[in-house]
């Protein structure tokens, strides 16, 4: 070892050895002859004390790489705010390991780098420490969800990258095969058969923290590639599912944040979409939604009285807000993004009265009763909404959480976790951007293909599809779809008649699934799992809203690594091996 | 929970409860109006007792999946060979959870089914014990791995799967992008780059269990996907590279497998190529390559004469050989794939005389003089190759398994491991079929174009590059390549050099490397790193040849993967949103 000791290890009881030490330059200053050296690594940082006579110290500039023997002195002014701060090096020799260019942006926890910067010298941004802590609660979680599971007897198995493509879900990631011309691999969107298939050989119980792949085009927080802790489970139902995973999250939080969780909520998806609007509720705040088409009917008011939906919430001591917020909010419901047409208000006032944006169609009687319907008390501000039924909805749904952060209800410390179940096993695809084109006008497996109806529901599958309940559930945190799951089929015959809804022919069914259907013809156990978010789990514990800086090297919103440059051009001579070539020439 | 214990874990002690069991039908008896099951599942065997009255039997086939309830009751003729063979069950009731039609093999450890028949349908492999076991063993190594790793403060950083292709190694597979025309990513052949890239950010100790890709033509015992311990440290030498995953491959023996092995010995590559004609020697035995050149001249012999080079093994015990056993041994090493030409022996016999299959040109003196040469004493073999030298070499070093092998020398339970050190920095590339074929005719780095040279020889790499030795380094298990790594180059001219010495242009380097070369300027710190094959060090410790059972869905010689189908066509719509077109047509 080139050191003796990392940058942040030595203390007090280490005064009077004789250490060696490396790390980066993090900050020089000179001070009465003397040359102070906060030397960085990973663990720490330590000052470094140099004399004159050392030599010239003009080559130490920032993020110099150095080596420095010399003996552990007391500090003089103690620092509190380091580990070491006790301490500091008397340097007897020192070494540059290797020099550095000044960096693009400075290596602080506040750093003046902006995104794309950061993005393009990944390298320097993980220097800094909030990033690299972010990586190191990332492993830690990785290992005390490695932990929980390993004592559950789960098996951590490998299944394949190179794999089938299965065009149902989102798109595939396709890979050409040199050795089989005109034909290709997908990478997985998740490793379902394949865990499906672990049950089916009676491994009982299964898990990997798994890289998977999805070809979409990418919203803000999402990633071409991404990281899942996929686990499945055998001779079980959904309760046994509920408990061993909402087990985990409760340790995690324990292990790791030493926060002690209360039993998880449950909510159908019927709730979730009735109260919240949305099948991933944020709890840590109330603020419901409530259907206000009866309470506001009869008063001439055409815009509520067209409406297919008329839905208020309640923000709880907003009747101060001012006309020009009120105004604001306006705006920002009518934005592309939340589709609203307006915003009706109604002040429940200090002294009682209530006053409101749409007074001429509703008396004060009137108000009251609205007041009534949704709980306000005095000091309450009620914001309505009216459209078509979905859309206004989620438009209601986009207004509680924005009411939420404009109330300080949405504490990142604080945690509110639930089960979300009984979702809808299909839903109509009218024409999804991530799915092929071709998929659009059939119905589309709300989970995917494999997720077993509720038994007593399955009469429904001929008659009315778009009301079978599924055996699945999602488990979500303040808001956030952290992970879901469903228990399986494990019928051919049912697996078959799902194929078959989902409008697969059975020769295309066969072809891309047959495997797993003939699988089951050789006593399949009854089974089911989940999958958890991983990237997105760590960034809640994080305290983060986005996942980017708790992966290493993550992409942009166009799915590039703008450290490496990828994707790139590859070589003609490549591109023939392979037996294929670009539709689109070059120039 | 379909049921109160698994099949693996009643005892004596559980004598009188009430259980309920889930599992497989392994196999069933009929006894005397008594119906025996052995119900399997991954933790063990359970025995069901089913009298009459619990009515048809009939439809318990094999691998059927049951669910049973009953009372546990002592065995009358206890079964010693299982777990669980006090106990057994007397059953009150009982349901078919699943039917199972006749699986195409016995799912016994010693099986019926053929290789192909076995990967088809790998779900009903994977439930044969040996299979699973080796699985079980794979998930303990990984665990273990990372307790060593972790205790030593590596962090565990998951690196991207989707990179950019930099074909100076093997082939990449890639990835067509939807969302960049004509442009593709790679899949990584290791995180060679990314991990150096975290050493430069000052992560200091890196590890990662990780899944690599190579579209190499496949052995017998090579996957495209393979899966590797990854890792890399900082501030560190050649020396503790050693030691650290010495200390790694040690626990690894202790923990899993309760053998203590010794310090690990050390080769240079040139001595391990001059006494075992391979870089991956097999040390369970001696055996050495002898250099037979100088003590075989001046005897007329034309063969040995105008050979460049004459090579003798001794084997041991090995005189007895029957005339027949040698002419095999000489059809043997006559095999294209060995590729001598002939093999001359010497017996030593019991009395001392010696007999050779050269006894024309070489009398008892001198044959005596062979003896000596290479320590041959009574009742030993002597085998001579003879040729041009690098094949002769080659030649020879399969001959001394070969030997190995028929003398019992090479135990599955013994393990010798050493390390081979100093490998050359540079070899040149006649035309390897796994490269590109414009690559053909240029030097190629040994390891990889990372690799940093040893200081005293950086001034042959103008004059000699083929001279040059690196610090470079394999861990070899039982003369198999178990791992290897090196110390990096972090220095941005040498690397620099290093391109242009692969025949890299300016240009070509910075397209490729550009990054990596640039990230050198920030203070890029010492650092090394290795890598262990892990689906190999799994079939090592499983005592296995192949890595295949040691893979949970591994793909056959040409890449594919039976069970699932995979490489398959892919749809004209998904090609098209590819921006790719196949060159060859369909019909």
């Amino acid at each position: 070892m080139l050191r003796t000791h990392t940058c942040g290890e030595l203390r007090n009881t280490d005064i009077n050895k004789t250490v060696t030490l490396c790390g980066w330059v993090q900050k020089t200053r000179l001070m009465g002859g003397l040359t102070f050296i906060d030397l960085r690594d990973r663990y720490g940082i330590t000052q470094l004390k140099l004399s004159a006579t050392i030599g010239n110290t003009e080559g130490y500039g920032r993020e110099c790489v150095l080596k420095a023997t010399g003996k552990v002195i007391e500090r003089e002014s103690k620092n509190k705010n380091i580990a070491t701060g006790d301490i500091e090096i008397e340097i007897e020799s020192i070494e540059v390991l290797n020099s550095s260019i000044t960096p693009p942006f400075t290596i602080e926890d506040e750093t003046d780098g902006g995104d794309e910067l950061r993005m393009k010298y990944r390298y320097l941004d993980l220097r800094r420490n909030s990033v690299r802590k972010n990586l190191e609660l990332r492993h830690r979680i990785a290992i005390e969800t490695r932990n929980y599971l390993d004592k559950l007897q789960f098996l951590e198995v490998e299944t394949p990258v190179l794999i089938k493509s299965t065009p149902e879900g989102a798109r595939d990631f396709v890979v050409p095969s040199r050795m089989n011309p005109n034909q290709f691999y997908a990478l997985p969107q998740s490793p379902q058969t394949f865990k499906q298939l672990l049950m089916v050989s009676g491994f009982d119980r299964y898990y990997q923290i798994v890289k998977c792949f999805r070809d979409e085009d990418l919203r803000a927080d999402r990633q071409p590639e991404f990281t899942q802790i996929d686990c499945e489970m055998s001779f079980i139902e959904q309760e046994d599912i509920l408990q061993t995973f909402e087990g985990l999250v409760k340790y995690l939080f324990k292990t790791v944040k030493g926060i002690d969780i209360p039993t998880l909520a449950r909510m159908t998806y019927a709730d979730a979409m009735k109260n919240y609007g949305n099948d991933k509720p944020d709890i840590r705040f109330e603020m419901k939604l409530i259907d206000f088409k009866t309470v506001t009917g009869g008063a001439n008011f055409k815009v509520f009285d067209d409406a297919e939906a008329v839905i208020a919430i309640c923000a709880k001591g907003a009747a101060e807000y001012t006309r020009k917020q009120l105004d604001e909010l306006t705006e920002w419901v009518k934005r592309p993004q939340i589709g609203a047409t307006g915003l009706v208000y109604a002040r429940v006032n200090a002294e009682g009265t209530i006053k409101s944006s749409v007074d001429k169609f509703y008396n004060e009687d009137a108000l009251k009763k609205w007041a009534e319907t949704c709980g306000a008390e005095k000091g309450d501000l009620i914001l309505v909404l009216a459209g078509a039924e979905e859309r206004t909805r989620k438009a209601a749904s986009e207004l509680r959480l924005e009411m939420g952060n404009k109330l300080g209800l949405r504490d990142k410390n604080k945690f509110s976790c639930l089960w979300v179940i009984d979702f809808p096993l299909l839903e109509w695809n009218e024409g999804d951007p991530n799915l092929l084109a071709s998929l659009a006008g059939r119905w589309h497996a709300k989970h995917h293909p494999f997720t077993s109806p509720k038994p007593e529901d399955i009469e429904l599958l001929n008659s009315n599809p778009g009301a079978v309940r599924a055996n699945a559930y999602d488990v979500v945190i303040n808001g956030v779809e952290i992970g879901g799951g469903s228990i399986r089929i494990h019928n051919k015959n049912l697996q078959a008649k799902m194929f078959d809804i989902l409008g697969f022919t059975k020769e295309e069914a066969q072809k891309q699934f047959g495997f797993l259907m003939n699988a089951f013809e050789f006593g399949a156990p009854p089974h089911g799992g989940i999958a958890l978010g991983f990237d997105r789990l760590c960034s809640m514990f994080g305290g983060a809203d986005s996942i980017r800086d708790f992966i290493a090297f993550p992409k942009n919103n166009s799915g590039r690594d703008l450290m490496i440059d990828a994707p790139s051009e590859i070589s003609d001579e490549q591109l023939k091996e392979l037996n294929i070539e670009n539709i689109i020439k070059k120039n």
